[in-house]
C-alpha cells in the first residue's frame, strides 16, 4: 500500500474521529441537563483523546493528490468502521466500569445498528450513556447510507463505486454523485427523526426517551433505554409510531430524495418497497391471527403485538415487545426465518434484503419456463433492469457467503462453549444486523452480557462482516488484493 | 394432457409396476427360506394386485409413436415414484398392520434412499419385511441413477433430458445415451453390492445382514435390520466396510463406467470426486479429534466413530452408529450442517451436492478478483467447463428453492404441533434424503415413529420432492407447463 494512500486514509478517518469527538458533546451536554456532573469526565476524557488522534491523523493535512483508489477504498470501509468503534467505545468503559470487551462489542453492536446489549439495569442507567448508545446507532445508520455519497466526493471519488462495495451487488442509479445528494439524505434522515420524536413524544413517551428510540427506531438499530424494551410503554399509538419508523428506516433513502425532487411515486412504485410492505402486511395478519387463536389477546391487540415484533425482526431493528419464542413453535421458527429477510438496499437495514427473494423469484420463473420452453429466449428482469450474468452471479456468491459466514461463527460459539441453538442464532441475528437471537440466553427477553469474551468477539466480528457485507471484508484477503 | 402420451405413460409407469412384482419374489423367497411361510400371503397378494395393475396399463401395448415429449416427461418422473410407492407399501401393512400413512412413509423413504423409518424392533421383524425394505432402497438407488438412460432409450428418447431434469444443472457429457451405458451402470451398481455383501459377509455379519446391509449402503439409503442401525455390530471392520460402500454410493457412476471403459484417471481427475473425498477425510480428521478429546475413545476408535457418523450424512445414508447428538453442541450443530453436502451428482446421493458449494466457491474468486479489477475478463470454469449464465442461474435457482422448501415444510410441520428443532431438522433430513434430525424425537437415536399422520406425509412429501430436485415438480404447478 502506498505511503500516498495510507496518508489519505488517514486523513479521512481522522475527519470521522473528529466528528465522532464533536457528537461526543451531546451526551455531556445530556448529563448537564440531567445534573450528572459527576459522569462528565467519563466524556471529557473519551472526547479529549478521540480529538486528539483525530487531530494527529488530519494535521498533515489532505494530499494534494488525494485519489483513492478502489482498493484503497476497500482499506477504508472495512477499517474505518472498526477504528470508529475503537474510540467510540472509551465512554462506555470509563462511565459503566464494563471491561473494554464488553464496551467494543455494545459500540460495534450500536454503529453496525445491531442492537444486541450486554448492558443491564438500562432503566437507571446515565442519561448519558443512553443517548450515547443511542447516538452510535445513529450516525451508524446514517454513515451506512451516507458514505458512499458523502464523504467520498469530499475527495473527489465517485459514489457509485463505494456503493458497489457496501450494496455489492445492486446499484440504483437514482442517486447522481454529489454533494446535494448526500445532504438531501441527511436532511430526509434527520427529518424523519425529529417526526418520529415528535409523535413519540406526543403519544407517551418523555422527550429523553422519544429522542432515543426515534434515533435507534429509524436506523433500525433497536436499542431502548429499558430492559424490557418497548414492552415498557404500553400505549398502543407508541408502538404503531415506532412501526412507522423502523419500517421508514428500512424503505430505500435514495427514493425519498427522489420523491422530494418531484418523481413522487419513486417510492411507491419500487419492487422492493412493495415486495416489502406486502410481505410485512401478510405476516402481521397471519401470525396476528396465530397470535389471536393462542392467547388471551383480542384482535387488535393480537395484530398490533404482532406487527410490532414481526416488523422489528424483518426491518433488522430488533425491539422486542413481549417475548414472542413464548408463542409457540410455529412462531419461533417463523421468527428464526424473518431474521434473514431484512429490508431494502439503500437503506439502514441489513439481513440479506428483500430484492434478493425477489430476484430469485424472478430466476425460478426464467428457469422453469426454460424447462417446458428449452428453446424460447426468456427475459430476466427486476424493476425494470435486466439481470445480467454479473449481478446473478454476484447475488449467487454474496448469497452463498452469507450463510457460509454465519455457519462459520456459530461452529465458532459452540466452541466456546454455548449450546448449539444460541450458536446458531446468535450467529444469525450478528451477521443480518437485527439484534436477539432465540433460546433462553440471547433470546428477546435475553441478554448478551453472560457469553464468554470470546463469544463476544466472534459476535463482534459477524456483525462488521454482515454490516460490511462481507465481499467488502473478503476482497482484504485475496493475494490479487495485496499485488503491485 | 394429450391421449397419445397419456398411454405412453400409461405403459412405462406399468412396466414399472410389473418389473415391482416381480421383485416381490425376492421376499417370498426368503420367508420360505426362513421357514416364514405363514407371512408369504401379505407378499402373494400384494405381488397379485401390483401385477395386476401393471398388466391394465401395459395390455393395450406401447403405443406405437412413442415419442415423449419434455413435458410427458416431466409427468413421468414425478408420478412414477407416487405410483410405485402406492403398490410397494401394500406389503408393510399387510405383515405389519401398520397404518397406510406409516406404509407409505416407509416406502417413501426408502424408494427415496432417505431411510427415516417409522417400525420398531427391527431385531425380531420378518426377514420378508426386512428384505423389501432393502430391496427399496436398492431399486429407488438404481432407479434414480439409471431412469435417464435405461428407461426412456427404451421409448426412444433421449436420456440427457430427463438426467438433465433429475440433475436439474449440470449435465456430464461422459454418457452416450444407450442401453450399454445403463447396463454397464447396472453392472458396476450390481458388482459394488456384491463386493459389499461378500465384505461385510466375511468381516462378520450373518449373509442376511450382510446382503441387507450391502444394499442400503451402496444405495446411500441407510435402512437396517436392527433398531441400533450399525452399532448392533461392534467388528471395526464392518464400519469401515460400510464406510467405503458409503462413499461408492455417493460417486458419478458414469464416471466408473468410463473408468471401467479405459478411462481409467475419469474417476480420480475429476473435481467433485476429489472435492467430495478431501472433505470428508478433513472432517474425519477434525470431528474425530474433537471425540478423541472429549471422551474415553482412543484416537483409532475415534477416527473410525466419526468418520463413520460423518461419512453416513454426507453421502445422505443415515446409519447411525451411537448417538452424535450427545457429542456436544459443537458436533451437533456440524452434523446439522452437514446433512446438507450431500454426495455427488450422478449418484444415489442427495443434498444439495458437493459441486454445487464448489461451484460458489469459483463464483466467489471470480467476484472477489471482478472487485479489485473492474474491467478484467474472469474466466468462470468448473471441471474444465465453463460456468455459463443459464448454469449459474440454475443453480441459485435450485438452491434458492431447496432452502425454501425446507423452510415451508418445516413451518408445516410446527402446525402439526412439533417443536420448532424437530420441524426445522426433520424437514431438512427429509428433503436432503438423509435420515435422521436432530432432538429427542427424530435424533440418530429416535424413530419417526409417534409423529402425527399429518407430520409423515409432509415428510413424505419433502422426501419426493429433494429425490427428484424440486424444479422437476414445481414445473408442473406453472402456467405454462399446461398450456396446449
Amino acid at each position: 500500500m502506498a505511503l500516498q494512500s495510507l496518508r489519505s486514509l488517514g486523513f479521512i478517518i481522522g475527519i470521522f474521529l473528529i466528528t465522532l469527538a464533536v457528537s461526543m458533546l451531546i451526551p455531556m451536554l445530556t448529563l448537564v441537563l440531567f445534573k450528572h456532573e459527576g459522569e462528565l469526565s467519563a466524556f471529557t476524557w473519551s472526547c479529549l483523546i478521540t480529538a486528539l488522534a483525530g487531530l494527529a491523523l488530519t494535521l498533515p493535512g489532505r494530499p494534494k493528490d488525494s485519489n483513492l483508489r478502489p482498493r484503497d477504498m476497500y482499506m477504508l470501509t472495512s477499517s474505518s468502521w472498526v477504528i470508529v468503534c475503537l474510540f467510540a467505545a472509551l465512554p462506555m468503559v470509563l462511565i459503566q466500569h464494563i471491561s473494554y470487551t464488553d464496551a467494543f462489542f455494545e459500540t460495534m453492536s450500536g454503529v453496525t445498528t445491531t442492537g444486541s446489549t450486554v448492558l443491564t439495569n438500562l432503566d437507571q442507567a446515565s442519561p448519558g450513556l443512553l443517548i450515547w448508545r443511542s447516538m452510535l446507532q445513529w450516525l451508524g445508520g446514517i454513515g451506512f447510507i451516507g458514505m458512499a455519497v458523502a464523504i467520498l466526493p469530499l475527495l473527489r471519488v465517485g459514489g457509485m463505486r463505494l456503493f458497489q462495495t457496501e450494496s455489492s451487488d445492486w446499484g440504483e442509479k437514482v442517486m447522481p454523485r454529489s454533494h446535494m445528494a448526500a445532504k438531501y439524505i441527511l436532511a430526509v434522515y434527520t427529518a424523519l427523526t425529529v417526526l418520529g420524536f415528535l409523535g413519540l413524544w406526543a403519544a407517551g413517551m418523555s422527550a429523553f426517551e422519544a429522542i432515543n428510540h426515534a434515533m435507534t427506531a429509524i436506523s433500525t438499530g433497536g436499542y431502548s433505554t429499558s430492559d424490557a424494551s418497548m414492552a415498557h410503554w404500553t400505549q398502543p399509538a407508541i408502538h404503531w409510531i415506532a412501526v412507522a419508523l423502523m419500517i421508514a428506516g428500512s424503505l430505500p433513502f435514495t427514493l425519498y430524495v427522489a420523491s422530494l425532487r418531484g418523481n413522487y411515486k419513486a417510492l411507491l412504485r419500487d419492487h422492493q418497497v412493495r415486495g416489502l410492505l406486502g410481505f410485512l402486511l401478510a405476516s402481521w395478519l397471519v401470525v396476528g391471527a396465530w397470535l389471536h387463536l393462542h392467547s388471551q389477546l383480542g384482535w387488535i391487540d393480537a395484530i398490533r403485538v404482532a406487527a410490532f415484533n414481526i416488523t422489528s425482526v424483518v426491518t433488522t431493528t430488533g425491539y422486542a415487545l413481549g417475548d414472542y419464542t413464548t408463542w409457540g413453535s410455529f412462531a419461533v421458527l417463523l421468527f428464526f426465518y424473518l431474521t434473514f429477510v431484512g429490508g431494502c438496499s439503500g437503506s439502514t437495514a441489513g439481513g440479506l434484503k428483500i430484492f434478493r427473494f425477489q430476484v430469485a423469484f424472478v430466476l425460478l420463473r426464467a428457469n422453469l419456463l426454460r424447462l417446458v420452453h428449452p428453446r424460447a429466449v426468456i427475459k430476466q428482469q427486476y424493476n425494470g433492469h435486466n439481470l445480467d450474468e454479473d449481478i446473478v452471479s454476484a447475488m449467487i456468491t454474496f448469497s452463498f457467503f452469507f450463510a457460509v459466514t454465519i455457519s462459520l461463527i456459530a461452529i465458532g460459539l459452540t466452541l466456546t462453549g454455548l449450546d448449539w441453538i444460541t450458536a446458531l442464532t446468535g450467529a444469525a441475528t450478528a451477521v443480518c444486523n437485527v439484534g436477539p437471537g432465540l433460546g433462553p440466553i440471547i433470546g428477546p427477553a435475553g441478554n448478551f452480557a453472560t457469553l464468554s469474551d470470546s463469544a463476544k468477539w466472534l459476535l463482534t466480528a459477524g456483525m462488521l462482516l454482515g454490516r460490511l457485507e462481507i465481499l467488502t471484508v473478503l476482497v482484504l484477503f485475496t493475494r490479487a488484493f495485496w499485488k503491485h
